[in-house]
Formats: structure tokens, C-alpha cells, sequence
């Protein structure tokens, strides 16, 4: 790849991948949030018996890093197909998600007056 | 705003924020990795009961739809959380990712050897 | 097995088993919840691509329903475990919890002043 | 109660508390696998920001023993309605698992031979 890849690019690459495979009546709004589920568990899973700082040296060990990596990518394929399938834009929602936290929780020393 | 968020910049804005509320100590990856599947499971919730065919009108009723948005955002939030501090990059992640799935899922009627 | 097993019985296995594993130190209450919900994940797998129809069908297949067992068990037991080491009886909870439902959704057709 | 519920007893109930309310139409086993998944998430949201250490004292705090409790309720509940769908026995098939394991994982000190 010659460019870092953007979020909507990949959104299309997913979209284009399981409509070519002809997947769509398997990607019900309900199936992929559990599939999403289901790979943020095993995601869990690399991390359930370590101690909070073996859980912070994870990626000094090339398998577990490759782990790691590979059920992010599939928590972020699932919801970004998730998103595709309802119409909703993931970035926008985050974007105004952070907006409302900003307000709801000053930082430390902001007066709300000033937020 | 007056441009499309992008991915990196809501990473760097979330990290951030957590900076700020002195979240760091609780911000271990095992502990976000939890948080994920847990804001996954409330996207779950919202499908539980429904029907596939139910599951595809979730974003006609605007309480809903708000809900779903924000139970993507958490999500998210919390996938780039773990990524910042294990120092993953998600897209790469799963660009990468989806360039294996390419190779072992072929297309119907893409031969192997074309792949 | 001469008898059925009963829940306080299959406690005791399990928390004998730990213990001559010398798994204490690993079975924290924040771990024990952890591992639970990436088994039930691993219950949710075998159903997330399914239609309800061919979910209920699940047990026609032998490997499958081998599977189902299995993830049941496993379920089980890390809930056992969680429960041994708070000193929670899952049975008692459960049974209050009925209580409290019965009171809380009558049956239709039968008044609340009756309940 | 003059006497300790029993695990088959519950199942009863809950299957009678179901079936009063026409509730088996969403009672899929999907369905039912979803919902412990989501339980079994309430569970580990009460625990994702303590120390393994704080993890273990829970039960002091008679607000959060009580959250504890209910949700350990709620996650047996799903997983016995789950099972009268399909048919599984889970004391059956949790006392086989165990009975396997000790197979897999003898003792330390234990010679396999012994086994």
C-alpha cells in the first residue's frame, strides 16, 4: 500500500468484499452486532488471566502481537459493516459522542461557566 | 465542524481527554479490552429480542437510532483507547487483514492461481 | 455416576480442582466474569450466522450439539467459580429473583392485588 | 422458603414464568445465547475498573453484593431457559466436563498412568 488506508476506504473494501460473496442475507443488523460481540471476546480472551501489567507487555511477544492485532481488525470489520448495513457514520458519531463527554466531564480545573 | 472527523484525530482527541482526568492508571489494556466487549454487549442488548427482519428498521425510530449511534461511538472509543496504548494501528490492522482475507477467500469464479 | 449431580456438588468439584492446581491466584472475581462472558461468547459463535429456525435446530447435529455442551458447561462452571469466591449461592439468588419477577409481571389475567 | 431451590426446580419455574407470558416466540435459542451474553456483560461491567484486589471485596459494599447477586441470577437464568429450549442438561454436562478435564489436567504429582 502506498497511502495509509481511511476509514471509509475499508468501510467500501468490506462492503465490496461481502456483496461479491453474495453474504448480504447473513448481515442482519442483529448478526453482525453479535459477531462484533463475539470477536470483542476474544479479544478479552488474550488478556483474561494476566495481571494488569502483564496485560501492558502483550505485544513483546510477536505471536500474541499478531493476535492482538488481527481480533482488532476483526472488531473494526464488523463495526464498520455493522454501520454499513444501518446507515450510520461511525467517525460523526464518535465526533459527537466526544462533543457530549467534553460538556458532561470537565477537565479538572474547567469551571462548566467555561466549557 | 467543519470537516469530516478522521480516525487518527479521534484517537489523539480521546487520548487526550483521558490524560486530562488523570484515567491513565485504570486505562490498562486488559481493563479496555473489558470495556469493549461490554459496550459491545449493549449494542447486542438493543437486538436481543427482534427479529432479523425487525433488526433492519432499528434506525426508523429516532430513540433507537440515537441509541444505536451512541453504542457505536462507545465502541469505537474504546477500540482506539486499547489500540493508543498498545501503539496498534487499527486501519493498518485491518487493511492488512482484509489483504489475507482476499487471498483465502476468493471471489466465485476467481480462480486461486488469479488471486 | 450412580446419581445425578447436583449444583453444590459440582461447586465443590470445581473449587477442589482449582485448588490442587494451585489456580487461586488467577481466580479473582474480575477475571472469573471475564472468562464467563468469553464462554458465553463462544455459545453465541455457533448461533450468530444462523436464522431462529435453524437455531432450534442445533441439536440435530451431533458435533454441534457436542458444542452446545460443551460451551454450556464451560458457562457453568466459570459462574460456579465466580460464585465461590464471593461466597454468592447462585441458587438462592436465582430463586429471589423469581420472586421478585413474579411480583414485577403478573401473569395476564391475574391482578396485581392477587400477586 | 422452608427449603434450598433446587437446579431442575428453577428450570421449572422459569419455564412456567415463560410460557405464562407467551414469551416462547423470542425464546429462540439464539436468542436466549444473546441475552446470557449480555448478562454475563453486566457482570463484568461491575468490575472493569477495580484492581484485581478491589475485585475481591465487592461483596463489602451491600449496594454492589446486591448488583452481584442479581446479575448472577440473571446470567443462570438465561442459561437454564437455554438449555430447556435444546434440551440440555447442564448439572449432565458440566460433571462430564470436569470428568474430562481431570483426564487432561492431572494433578500435579499425579502420574497419568494413575489418572
Amino acid at each position: 500500500m502506498t497511502e495509509h488506508p481511511d476509514l471509509p476506504r475499508l468501510q467500501r473494501r468490506l462492503a465490496e468484499f461481502a456483496a461479491a460473496r453474495n453474504w448480504g442475507p447473513y448481515h442482519t443488523p442483529k448478526n453482525l452486532a453479535s459477531a462484533l460481540s463475539v470477536e470483542a471476546a476474544e479479544l478479552v480472551e488474550i488478556f483474561q488471566w494476566l495481571t494488569p501489567r502483564e496485560s501492558a507487555q502483550v505485544m513483546d511477544d510477536p505471536a500474541t502481537a499478531h493476535r492482538v492485532r488481527d481480533e482488532v481488525a476483526d472488531v473494526l470489520a464488523y463495526l464498520l459493516q455493522f454501520c454499513e448495513v444501518l446507515g450510520v457514520d461511525p467517525l460523526t458519531a464518535l465526533a459527537e459522542k466526544i462533543d457530549r463527554n467534553e460538556r458532561r466531564f470537565p477537565r479538572p480545573g474547567e469551571g462548566t461557566d467555561a466549557g
